[in-house]
């Protein structure tokens, strides 16, 4: 999105200049080579936004750019590890082009290197919103690999679970932002609960997307539906179908067949039966709505206020 | 060692009292394990006798005590994983009795904890002293792993590794306690090199211990030669053997038979005739006294001193 460049060029210069050239190469090489593998860089340039959204120089916000950068990639970096995933972003994760212990370590490394950017503030509020988040990543990751094995998971927890595992990052980036840049605790907490409403939305179309938009690269077209994940889709289908459908999904969802297309055909049908493609679409909105709410709160000026709303839109208008 | 409990007593009050009773408990549960695993507590109570020894009440270095076995703790969760390692004191290792991803997992989170408990001070010195410290440790790690395979590893890069893997955490440890109780910069950095200089020493007794004290609970006698760990007395025969014995040594250790003692029986030949024991008991001294310089230099009371001195002597006169 054109709006977003001029943040994205002043991040990707800072991201440049970041000290990753040092010994040892074991510890420093799989660090620079996620960091360069690109993605959207959503977080960092919210946080960029909203320090100028409430009318501070962006750059102000730079290292805290850097650290939820460097924190995102090194959940990426574990996660792949945890989730066995062979590609990220279309390149080998790191545990495969290196080795699983490379992961570990270099993954920790970015935690520490997260905390030494923040740590240049020297602010006690940016520091107990930074770590709070951080352990709700941790929790929210936990609630995933737990949910894997649980037959009774529920739509409230299973939204409690991508708000912790991804929303309240975003959320915190721009609460974060809007501190730095001087904003009051209230005007940034509207901007926190924004993007924890955005990240929910995200995640929900996330899951419709994947059963049924376009393959991303290195993604399978329902790869979801073929690994058995609990997803809104599943769990919505699950709570309004048929006994017999119910049954149905159950029986489909405890087997992985090599060729899964009969598989993926038959679950299609249990979620268009129960309409759950319907109320996923309707979920987003709903939690889209509430982040523009918080927006409209957040008390900042016509033309900030449009960029935010420019930006869900581009986030949540994705096709595929 | 008596002069311990009464730190031992607060310090453990302090853990019994940090929340981990928390949700999910997938998370939580593993950390309370190792937690409970006990130990020795160097590192913890090497705090708090340094907040004392430059006068003021131990209480206050708690939460920097408890980041640094917190922190302590993850990496021994991460290292564990890494060294494929089955046992921890004596005990089941967090990967074994419950997974890799919960190791991985639950130490991310105790990193996190740990970052909190020390954010509690808001003291730019001491969150500076603790990141640096916390990335040499993965720097050390990652050397350590780097060694297993390089055939050229030399006596100062030996040094240097166990300085960054083990001995840091330990200077950090006193020189934070110091900085909390009111100590100048100068002071707590003498402090500091105290206690890596003291760590160093204590890894090069590791080193003669697995090969010629008494195994430790749950470890093999002579495991460093089994696994061909290139240790320092390792690395001192190869210098100082003939060059049939060097060959010798570097045949041996290419090998992992399956009854390894005809292979211990001539690694120890060689050792004997390098005199390895006895270069390494003499650098562990020269460690040993200069850890004793920087404490003379530190302008402690003659008590605080004395405890130093006292806590020298309870680390480095281990016969097993």
């Amino acid at each position: 999105m054109d709006f977003l460049t001029p943040y994205k060029q002043i991040f990707d210069e800072h991201l440049q200049a970041i000290a990753l050239d040092r010994q040892p190469r074991g510890l420093y090489d799989p660090i620079q080579y996620i960091m360069s593998l690109g993605g959207k860089r959503i977080r960092p340039l919210l946080m960029l936004m909203a320090t100028e959204a409430v009318g501070s120089d962006m750059k102000l916000a730079l290292d805290g750019a850097m650290a939820v950068e460097l924190f995102h990639n090194f959940t990426l970096l574990h996660d792949d590890i945890m989730d066995d995933a062979p590609l990220r972003r279309g390149q080998q994760t790191v545990h495969e082009k290196y080795s699983v212990n490379t992961a570990i370590l270099s993954g920790d490394a970015m935690m520490i290197l997260a905390y030494q950017a923040l740590g240049k503030y020297q602010r006690a509020d940016v520091f107990e919103i930074f770590s709070k988040m951080a352990i709700e990543v941790c929790e929210g990751q936990q609630m995933d690999m737990d949910f894997e094995v649980r037959g009774d998971v529920t739509i409230p927890e299973y939204i409690e679970m991508i708000k912790l595992k991804t929303s309240v990052l975003i959320g915190a980036a721009l609460q974060i932002g809007a501190l730095l840049g001087g904003a009051t605790a209230k005007g940034a907490q509207h901007l926190y609960e924004y993007g924890v409403n955005i990240g929910i939305a995200f995640q929900i179309q996330d899951d419709v997307l994947d059963t049924y938009g376009s393959p991303k690269v290195g993604k399978q077209k329902c790869g979801d539906i073929i690994q058995n994940k609990k997803t809104y889709l599943y769990l919505k289908a699950l709570e309004l179908s048929t006994e017999a459908d119910k049954a149905e999904l159950l029986s489909l969802y405890s087997h992985s067949p090599a060729d899964p297309a009969a598989k993926i055909e038959e679950v299609l049908r249990v979620y268009k039966d129960a309409n759950a493609k319907g109320y996923a679409e309707e979920l987003k909105l709903v939690y889209k709505d509430l982040a523009i709410s918080h927006l409209m709160a957040a008390g900042l000026s016509v033309s900030a206020t449009e960029s935010f709303k420019a930006f869900a839109n581009y986030l949540l208008e994705r096709e595929n």
